[in-house]
């Protein structure tokens, strides 16, 4: 049977708590013979201490729990690339779940992180999570007692911490772009409109427009989905409109815009200027490069795992906001 | 302090095994009386079973362990994303865990999933695993006395579960496309050349060429890394070299040479073939949409998942093997 800390105890007859000290490094007090003695016991016994029962008392598994909605968007595994090279960094481990976008999922796999003892999440909602859904997931979340931080989203009434790139901004600088290149018919291609990433995006490409004098037209603003698909679909539902341009509120859905436009023999940007948001490395590798926002999503999942590593940090209520940035490629012209 | 079944033996006077078969929905051998008098005492001591403890004696906890090395090659999301829809309709979880192809984050993860009690462990090895450290992850993983299925990867002497593509046929059929269209002179980018899949490809590639009566030539065969980067260095090395056609031993790397060719101002089809392996929606997204092999990736997931949830099936050893087939786009051409 396996030795425990009462085997050596006996065996030496130093109590249960000294060799508990001398064991987990808080023996200073203890002569060195002492040591020593509690040492060879441990060799001689073959103690090896219990991980569960190490990790049940310090509270602790050195884990972080990241719960992603598509791991096919390549968004998304570069935030987890992040948040894996920070925990390495600091030995620690990352539980990745991924849960095809759907909320019921989002509350297993949070439960299932709880009873696996991870000692942080980071959360990215699934984005068909309307307000009913995100209430019951922050509700479950702040239950778990676990540090955790949410990408992207917060919810009236649940103080937490939060990361988000300043999409009112990136969506600002999107369409403020295509207005300096003389376009005034801006399609875009938003996702699910009840997710904050979208309000924003949808509220700076609003903001440009009335900066240059412009009302919106609702009639070219398409709820997609975060998709290629989405992408595709709008493409279609846009074949009879007015526009010269094309804000995709993700790199993914511009992809699908870049695919679908040649279906009907538009030119990027000849006859159609395209730009995206995520800056994803495939808009740099087309043959016509697409003009991107860039979240710094790697920095973002490098500092949403430090947070989480580090226990002060941990318990304070913060939002961190990064900086969203243009990338100018060709897929915008001048008009 | 927690309530155990030995503080219910004392309580009672019934043996442990007594109280644990009642507790377990096994107890049909005793009498009624015995059964009320031991659940009066859980209720009394207020006893609930630990969930580690549950999970150690059910030996279950609907979980399964995907270690892959590459999170961003979307040739392992697409795994995760059939091993994630197979558990989700038998009602598990997956637990997925990013290497970024080191061995030793191998091995740590290999721990991590043992303690956290996964059911099954579904292995994509670091690619940087030469024989020696090959052989230390299976004698890891073989000695954690959990089902595991191995991908694309055995070890001589390690009789264990695999799936795999058919590679050798894989890299036949694209090297032989090439002969078809009349390419003699055809350079390919491997992975690490340790790696069964680069030894099948590549066994694949001399065995087209040596049907049609070619030896295959040393110069033209590069070392990559299955990377975007090895592509574009794979383009540099080929500069001053003869040939009409790169056969690419996956998509990524296919990526990397579809990018590094324009900047020798290199035309596909026109100037080079290219075809690529992994068949990656991208392939199909790009200008020149690229000829590649197919892998059933999803459906690969689906399986291995399938194999680790039905227990009978997951305490066999078997290989699966799986077709790869030839998709024909732009990127090559008759010369």
């Amino acid at each position: 049977m396996r030795a425990t800390i009462k085997d050596i105890a006996e065996q030496t007859g130093f109590s249960v708590t000294t060799i508990s000290l001398i064991l987990n490094d808080k023996g200073e007090r203890f002569p060195d013979k002492t040591k020593e003695i509690v040492k060879d016991a441990v060799k001689k016994l073959g103690y090896r201490p219990n991980q569960i029962a190490v990790s049940l008392v310090k509270k602790e598994t050195k884990t972080i729990g990241l719960i992603i909605s598509d791991i096919r968007n390549i968004f998304f595994s570069n935030l987890a690339k992040g948040v894996e090279d920070e925990c390495r960094k600091n030995g620690w481990n990352l539980i990745l779940c991924n849960t095809n976008d759907h909320h019921k999922r989002d509350m297993e796999y949070l439960r299932v992180l709880a009873d696996k003892g991870v000692d942080g999440i980071l959360y990215a909602m699934a984005s068909e999570s309307d307000d009913e859904k995100a209430n019951e997931s922050i509700a479950l979340i702040g239950s778990l007692k676990i540090p955790y931080i949410m990408i992207d989203r917060t919810v009236d009434g649940y103080p937490c911490s939060v990361v988000k790139t300043d999409h009112l901004k990136g969506g600002y600088l999107a369409t403020k772009h295509l207005i300096d290149l003389g376009h005034r018919k801006i399609a875009c291609v938003t996702g699910p409109q009840y997710l904050y990433d979208t309000i924003n995006r949808l509220k700076g490409y609003k903001k440009a427009l009335s900066e240059a004098g412009r009302h919106y037209d609702a009639e070219l603003i398409i709820e997609g989905k975060y998709t290629i698909e989405s992408g595709k679909e709008a493409v279609d539902i846009l074949v009879d409109k007015d526009y010269t341009a094309i804000f995709a509120f993700n790199d993914m859905t511009a992809y699908g815009i870049y695919s679908q436009l040649k279906k009907y023999n538009l030119h990027i940007p000849e006859d159609v200027s395209l730009v995206g948001y995520d800056n994803i490395f495939i808009s740099e590798l087309l043959d016509v490069p697409i003009t991107s926002i860039n979240q710094p999503i790697y920095d973002i999942g490098i500092k949403a795992a430090d947070m989480l590593i580090d226990k002060e940090k941990s318990s304070e209520v913060v939002e961190m906001i990064f900086e969203p940035e243009l990338i100018i490629r060709k897929s915008t012209r001048r008009i």
